[in-house]
């Protein structure tokens, strides 16, 4: 079997008794039943994901950040010039990017995977060599990859995550940069959902009115030039073939890397929090390879992108932190770390009724 | 002068220079301009308290819980009987509470204030006793409290900020414990927005419809007896004493005490960032005694009570946590704590463009 099929064979759905445990806990302790929200329900998802109540503390975290570029830049889909993911990159590296000061704050480290940067990086400590292409073809006249390298960057997503769980990682955290990558999201959001390129497709990081109409309509070329209605996911039952060649004809390197990293969390039941549109229209490719793949993902953030509503929407998440950010490389996941963190606390520290001597209005 | 004329005469405005500094600063960052959303005015605000740009890292940070109980608990507007609130005291004072949990998680203190639990409590390590009564009266049937026992539970909230301080916290969080308080809060909320009851008025921790009903006709009858439509602060004009009559009139004790907290940090120049809508509450009632004291504070999150976005709406805050939390202590600015955290940090540690070697759109 293929590092793939291995991976999505040792998938499971999420404990549900584990997670009734949870529930029954969470209604035992110091609070009015329900009071923590929707950080409840992240306690008792984590308690699914690790078969366990409580759930042990998300402790320590891995960022990994997929680089990777897009023959897609050609068309003009963004006013940044396609060098500033290289730039970037070395900027990760050098500890100057927001996503490193994020990581600083919340004791995260920083694992920086080049899948598919559209030049040569020298080695550099914190950087991870996965590289597939220098960048994909331009989906607005073929496929973005072929299936052969949508699988290989689906794998390398794989075995970053299961590096990070073998040094230690307890969680994992999803972060990505690469200049283009939202036309890319908007499109694979399309052919997972079925939804028109002018509800997906959004201004990025900073695209004018004229740059938006043209990213849409090539994002709608794309899907039809590549016949991907045809192929939709959904259509076709749900297929391991039908959802790489969806990933392959209109996603981008880092995409189907992320992917890879859910599916690879999920394998070493470990969670994973998702940052912006980039993980969420991976985590719909993600969904479409295992569908119980998503009850292992935290929705960190939602992203001003209108695309990652969307997304979210049809993998039944909810976002945690909604600050219209619009940023990528894994800050909106940072921020909402020490919240999961938080909510896992709570199951371990507080004290229950009983054992605290405090009155149940309902008992 | 009395110690609130001292503290009143001591707010400045937030620094309009370091706030356009720091606004200036954000946009030569390695990130697209506006990236970081609503973070990026978390930084500006917190380079006007501070005089400083970029603004000093709001750590450490310390949690004061005050704790008081509520005549007005007589009316049945709560299930919860009343010796809770004395309960979850001794809860925090044991580290057994989820406000405890949370400020293990993000590192901060916790100190329990009682500013009028209606009983006696012991000596113990992390509890300040400022004690003005052993609960308001039944503010359906009279005022609430005196004006000097408003004050001086105004006096203790600035007490406590300046005490903090002065043993190092560079950040305030505001929490509160007392049983019937959110009805304390619906009240206030309409003497200081004038809107209905209806509005203001929430489940609190767990009322049913009857209750919900009850809760809403007992808030518009202590508005009534009280005659606080006419004594209303925007009517008013703002003045000091029809504020604390107000708050007098409809507020608890510890609504007082947190407006107090809030006029201390703002004296000290020092953030405070406040919790759900029993701070929201206590804001409005700091806002109509030093408008200026608002520039000091940043909205933790935003409660599931109605009433408190009312509150966020007329203070111009824009809350950072969304959670459906409807716990108070604190807990929802205690999560908020690392995102104010990771705002500022990106002011110290984030590349510019110029210094890192990455293109810049706009440039």
């Amino acid at each position: 079997m293929s590092v793939l099929e291995q991976t999505l064979a040792a998938i499971r759905p999420a404990d549900r008794q584990a997670m009734a445990d949870a529930r029954a806990h969470q209604d035992r302790l110091t609070k009015p039943r329900g009071a923590l929200g929707v950080l409840e329900e992240v306690a008792v998802r984590l308690a699914g994901v690790a078969s366990a109540c409580p759930p042990p503390l998300p402790t320590p975290a891995a960022l990994a950040i997929f680089a990777a570029d897009h023959g897609v830049h050609a068309q003009g889909v963004t006013p940044w010039p396609q060098e500033v993911t290289t730039q970037m990159v070395a900027n990760f590296l050098a500890g100057g990017a927001v996503a490193n000061a994020f990581a600083a704050q919340v004791g995260t480290s920083v694992t920086v995977v080049d899948v598919g940067v559209a030049a040569d990086l020298p080695q550099a400590a914190g950087l991870v060599s996965r590289k597939i292409a220098y960048g994909t073809a331009d989906m607005s006249l073929g496929p973005a990859m072929t299936v052969p390298q949508a699988v290989a960057a689906v794998e390398a997503g794989i075995s970053v995550a299961r590096d990070l769980v073998a040094a230690g990682a307890a969680c994992l955290i999803s972060g990505d940069m690469g200049i283009a990558n939202t036309t890319a999201s908007a499109a694979l959001i399309c052919a997972f959902t079925g939804k028109d390129a002018a509800e997906t497709t959004g201004r990025g990081t900073g695209a004018d009115d004229a740059t938006l109409s043209r990213k849409i309509e090539i994002v709608r070329r794309a899907l039809q030039v590549n016949g991907v209605p045809g192929t939709r996911v959904d259509e076709a039952g749900g297929s391991v073939a039908g959802a790489v060649r969806t990933l392959a004809a209109v996603g981008g390197l880092e995409h189907a890397a992320i992917a890879g990293f859910i599916l690879g969390a999920a394998a070493a039941r470990v969670p994973v929090i998702l940052d912006g549109v980039i993980a969420g229209s991976a985590a719909l490719a993600a969904a479409a390879l295992a569908p119980d793949a998503i009850d292992y993902c935290v929705a960190g953030h939602r992203s001003a992108e209108p695309g990652h509503a969307i997304a979210l929407g049809h993998l039944g998440l909810r976002a945690l932190v909604d600050l219209e950010l619009r940023l990528g490389e894994g800050t909106g996941a940072l921020l909402a770390y020490p919240l999961v963190s938080a909510a896992v606390r709570v199951m371990h520290d507080v004290a229950t009724f009983d054992s605290a001597g405090v009155t149940d209005k309902d008992v």
